[in-house]
């Protein structure tokens, strides 16, 4: 597939990782493009974050400077200052203005960058930029992920054709609640070669976001580093676009396309994750609740360990409802499991129903529809479950 | 020691665990005694809940009927009439109105009560009725508990001789979160000697209450089936007590270390805990948002299993903290293990910290505090770690 126009990669090893792997990425377009990103609501914020958050300003970028295995998060004016320096050497390697250069940092918390290292590996990741090296840099990015996550997509409206590729990371601490102004750690980079207004990419990028990171949760911890940042740098040949015109709307679409691949191989890829469930809060009095119900039910350890065993307890589901802080009747309360309506107006349905949805709560994949029957209310997660190896993994790793 | 005079208590196997060990307890006064109950704020509520509510009102008790193994909760109609049958079996056996019969329920959720069983049971139970059986009754109110727990004290005032005697049950699906008009599930049966005005027992409870149960957390689920009970006989001769006596302070100085002793009881037995954790957040603007961010710290997943891995990661304590919706300055935060300073204004104080938290973490009961120097708000919670156990038990087990 045609991979997005203008845009070099690299990923390379510095040595911030102890386990010797890839950790440093670069991503850099040939000219200067539209810029928009979506940062962590947390309140601790990492200091790469500081960075990007006066870069958003302007709604300009030219390159991009990712580091895996630390998050420069904890620490403090020393953590800036690097972020900073980062930002200084790429502009200098790059011969760009320093006000282009985004930063974005993963990794352990607390502790601070070896300068001296990233400063050799920026010089190194600058020389071996090469627009096919995109999976180089998509692997740079991983901490305990298995793998690189990677989406492109390719549209057109008329003569103008482009394309949109996607790369992401992100296994645990997840279950971002980014914005505009707004730690494992939600990174994703994206770049096409389409160009339009800044207000038109924030809002895209703002719309796609919450309908597809902002409803995955694999351990119902927000990180103090979670970021998508888009580039648009226009050398498909666009000139701008309009909203509602059909290149936005194609666009849009396939920008929401390639945010729910990415963000559903995060949930896929979950720290010790098996399954991945599609949880839905229906029929609550307004999204804000259906909302609360949906993260309290989804990020509910005994809900996460039935998944986990398979077990179709829908009783820890209603009870995790229950304690959201929401007020509904349990006497009206439907549940799914896929299409199978096992409880209905808060009991049992019948055995049938129970043992169908046994067979559906051994799948990999599959739905619970919550059915309030009191409103309009909506809302979904995408919820992974919580297993032997998420304990091993976390009792050991240190973020 | 001495027990509360005028109690008798059974415990015994009626058959409605599959395991075959003891699930139905009876307690029993000689006497009407002044009862007050702290039950579940969950919105879905066991039967035998709603008919405590009522019972609430009249504020009496003679009779408390438990059985262990089914929830009675996601049961509708069918549940409740299956709670008011227990209550009627009682109060038939033992020749009390029904109205002074109290009931309660621990278990699987969603499965109706074997009801023949359990009518058998409270026959049998009724005749094994000793004051010697406490330690039956709180055998037979236990789920995945390691073993009974059970709390007793004595004290006095002039000639009045009192005792107080607590027994609980509880190890996962804690959080409790009672209130007078308010899920596995926190049971616990409180009894005394001494009496006092409804008013007066209801406000020691809440005050107690919520300075112990309701300041723990297992794993952040709160019960459909919470509880906890005291019945207040006057069979130690007293009449009646007024606030700020010294009766009424040492008798609430006697039930806050039952209820804390208890409480403490829940978590160490916390399922598949290895250690219990003092979380503590002060200098927050008010009591509570402190207490939403010691929530937010001591339920993350991360934050369980760093604990569980005997490790001091800081890093994800503060992430959690600034996750939690409150807004504070992160570079204000101080962070202690034990006496130990690890994070002052936000950073790594230095390494020897680090390595004297890291031997604090190891062991099997500390305390960390987060001190965000903005205000006098302040918030405690006893938290356990999460380790393989936990989920082990909670993918095979059915709540």
């Amino acid at each position: 597939m045609r991979l997005p126009k203008g845009y070099c990669y690299s990923g390379i090893v510095s040595g911030i990782k102890a386990s010797g792997k890839k950790d440093l990425a670069l991503i850099v377009s040939e000219v200067p493009a539209r810029a928009a990103a979506v940062l962590t609501t947390n309140r601790v914020k990492a200091a790469p974050l500081v960075v990007c958050q006066e870069r958003q300003k302007r709604g300009l970028g030219q390159a991009v400077i990712i580091n895996s295995g630390n998050a420069n998060a904890g620490t403090g004016p020393q953590g800036l200052r690097d972020a900073r320096e980062m930002v200084r050497q790429v502009s200098q390697a790059l011969h760009i203005p320093p006000s282009l250069v985004w930063v974005a940092s993963t990794g352990k918390i607390g502790e601070f960058l070896p300068m001296n290292l990233v400063k050799k590996g920026i010089t190194q990741a600058a020389q071996r930029l090469s627009p096919s090296r995109y999976k180089e840099a998509a692997t740079a990015i991983l901490t305990t992920d298995r793998g690189p996550k990677i989406s492109l997509r390719q549209g057109g409206v008329g003569k103008i054709k482009y394309s949109l590729l996607g790369m992401a990371k992100g296994a645990g601490m997840i279950m971002p609640q980014m914005t505009l102004t707004g730690h494992a750690t939600l990174l994703c980079f994206l770049q096409t070669d389409l160009t339009m207004a800044s207000s038109t990419l924030k809002r895209l990028l703002k719309s796609c976001v919450d309908r597809t990171f902002n409803v995955i949760s694999v351990d119902g911890d927000t990180s103090t580093n979670d970021m998508v940042l888009i580039l648009a740098n226009g050398r498909a040949g666009n000139i701008s676009f309009k909203k509602n015109s059909p290149l936005y709307r194609q666009f849009e679409k396939k920008l929401l396309e390639v945010c729910h691949e990415l963000a559903l191989m995060m949930v896929r890829d979950g720290e010790g994750a098996t399954k991945v469930v599609r949880l839905e809060v229906k029929g609550a009095r307004n999204h804000t609740e259906a909302q609360k119900i949906v993260r309290t039910v989804g990020n509910s350890l005994l809900v996460k360990t039935a998944f986990f065993g398979g077990d179709p307890n829908w009783g820890r589901l209603v009870a995790a409802a229950g304690r959201a802080g929401v007020p509904f009747h349990p006497h009206k309360l439907d549940l799914f499991y896929d299409q199978v309506l096992l409880v209905q107006k808060g009991v049992l349905k019948n055995s049938m129903a129970e043992r169908r949805a046994k067979k559906i709560a051994k799948k990999n994949s599959f739905g619970v529809i919550l059915d309030l029957h009191a409103g309009p209310g909506r809302a979904i997660l995408y919820s992974s479950d919580l297993g032997h190896n998420y304990v091993q993994l976390n009792s050991k790793y240190r973020t």
